[in-house]
């Protein structure tokens, strides 16, 4: 089985309450030197047997029409989730 | 300035309702192919200067104590975002 990952983030002049919240709460906790936070979203969609240029193609037209607000969001990738991420994903925390 | 970037999951036991929301979408919208669909987290973080291993080191425990929930998500990937990616961020979609 095949994995993509579509990753989406705000586009950069969109404000990010959540972000913000995160970034404000990192020098509190000890962490220095961090000056801004975005939160975007990560998809993972899992294909078939391997993953070809037809479900990179179809993913990436999911990403823009379904995975993604065009007004407000970019898709920043779309690309293959190679083996090391999945068994990192499957099992121990990178 | 450099960037970090933390990808959050959810464990692969714990229900994803948004997921399995765009997986039931998917295809009546035309997108065949894809079995399943996992949605996350994707953290951008901004440090001052070059990303070093400090930074990484001060990631990782921030995406396990305040960006992830250890008890139904798991801390997938923490890495530099290379050049390309923070071009693609800042402009043209992927």
């Amino acid at each position: 089985m095949g994995a993509i990952v579509v990753d989406v983030m705000l586009k950069p002049e969109i404000l990010d309450p959540q972000g913000q919240a995160v970034a404000g709460a990192l020098p509190r906790l000890g962490f220095e030197g961090i000056t801004d936070v975005r939160q975007g979203k990560r998809f993972v969609l899992t294909v078939e047997g391997e993953v070809t240029d037809a479900h990179l193609a179809q993913a990436r037209q999911a990403a823009e029409t379904l995975l993604s607000n065009p007004v407000i969001e970019d898709v920043v990738a779309v690309h293959a989730l190679d083996d090391s991420e999945v068994s990192a994903a499957a099992g121990a925390p990178a």
